[in-house]
């Protein structure tokens, strides 16, 4: 099955603590590399679990708090050292270019690839990006500031012709395309060979959605139905409820709740207030509402 | 003796590894902390190396690349998290307005402190700061761009009175003053009590010094002369002596003929190379010129 690999790299919240790291997340498809958010930090963490900078293709920025962002020039200054020549498309909201154009000025002779800034609308669902194989969009989370979700999905991949039938049934190469799609092959003479006997299933779509930062917000849940792995923020636990009300962030029974509500197969927390030393009692509170629950960790690997 | 003390945060370069943070330290002279270079990460070590942020009372700024200053975002909007209130004085040249200030436009209303940005002038030598015991200057270094060191001096404090001894005398208080400076006193009856009968000596001054980023360059040894610490870049080993020319950066050997010239007491050597896993070859190098060499490595705690 193709690669479709989520990397935690940092999982804390804005107070920095000695047991996290800010914000950021790689996701691996089919051999194209993005990043969620970009911390404080980021690109260390990137060298510290071995990331292949040079293969980032895009960023998402989920929201300009600074705890998903401030790595953002290092990062950038480093690709540039690297020498880097291909561009690098940036999706966030559009005041980022407040903050990045003067450093991109003062950086501007010296960069040798070019930063594509692509606003995101905090309104509306839309599709970022879409080729043969992968489709990403996003969709409004619910944020003291504007705030987007995203969900990466990787396509149904066509079905998988067997050769050696092919050949023995002789059939004609530009019905190889319509085989690929599920049709059965008609011979000159009428003969009708079903499709499941020149074929094997190809791999079914998967998608990965990241709610964060986010209130508890039953709106998202069209957006992030079924797929295979969902972040969701748990900034605090059952306890704090009503402090996360008040700063538009979610306790780990609610990340549950919304996980339940959309059908997932599988949910990570994360993005941990600095006051939890210790985590498990979040994964705890997750699990009794939905127990396919994990935490997210600096460093782990989710495969799709 | 009052305190003076240097921490390292981190000696790292421009190139991020795993080994090394980037630039940042502390000075601690008499409980006041000032912290010189802010690498993307330093509010992370400071957390690390338990450094009370809180007690930050300014920053200096050696030059305007990133691997010194892409820390700052961050740790200011933790200073404003955790509710600081006292002005932040920074140093550094003046473009730095033109990266800082949207960043602070967009916390302004959330900045309960407010951040004097001091400009650096990159010409001359120049008194940055001075009150009853300290004083802090900066002079001209030799980089690519504008790059400034700085001097850290606890003043010569004054004698310390012998109490007993000046109960004894009868010494009136408004003399005391004069005797604490030095002066002998001089009885009604034409008595003279030489001074060293009622004081002891009160500490030397010390001073430390901070030369990065620099291509080697005599013309800062009248401003460092007599150091008790000088910490002076060593990015290069001398085998890459061209290179380190070429980029206006120093060598282990040229940061060591640097210590021998201005006569300091002790010299400390860092922001190295990302090429070198083993620093050790820096050291050896510097030794060789000035015996007195030493490493510069993340928490290390210099005394003075």
């Amino acid at each position: 099955m193709s690669q479709f690999q989520v990397t935690i790299l940092g999982c804390g919240s804005a107070m920095p603590t000695t047991l996290h790291n800010p914000p950021s997340q790689l996701v691996n498809m089919n051999g194209k590399l993005f990043m969620i958010d970009c911390g404080e930090g980021t690109q260390l963490q990137m060298r510290k679990f071995k990331a292949r900078m040079s293969k980032l293709q895009g960023l998402f920025i989920s929201h300009l708090h600074g705890d998903h962002f401030f790595g953002l020039p290092g990062l950038i200054t480093t690709l540039s050292m690297l020498g880097r020549t291909n561009d690098l498309d940036i999706y966030a909201h559009g005041e980022i270019r407040l903050m990045l154009n003067p450093l991109l000025m003062y950086l501007g002779h010296h960069m040798q690839f070019k930063i594509n800034l692509i606003p995101l609308n905090p309104e509306g669902h839309e599709l970022l990006l879409e080729d043969e194989s992968i489709r990403i969009s996003t969709f409004p989370l619910k944020h003291r500031i504007p705030a987007n979700g995203f969900r990466f999905e990787v396509k149904k991949s066509p079905r998988r012709i067997l050769r050696e039938k092919v050949d023995r049934y002789q059939v004609p190469v530009e019905q190889l395309r319509a085989i690929k799609e599920g049709a059965d092959f008609v011979a000159v003479d009428g003969t009708v060979v079903s499709n499941n006997r020149l074929t094997t299933p190809g791999n079914p779509s998967r998608a990965y959605a990241y709610c964060s930062d986010t209130a508890y917000h039953p709106g998202i849940v069209p957006y992030i139905k079924g797929v295979d792995l969902l972040f969701h923020e748990a900034t605090f636990a059952e306890s704090e409820r009503e402090r996360a009300a008040e700063t538009y962030h979610s306790t780990a029974r609610e990340a549950a709740e919304i996980a339940k509500m959309a059908e997932v197969k599988r949910l990570v927390i994360g993005h941990y207030s600095s006051r939890y030393n210790e985590i498990g009692i979040l994964l705890k509170e997750a699990v009794e509402t939905f127990p396919n629950s994990e935490l997210a960790v600096e460093g782990k690997v989710f495969d799709l």
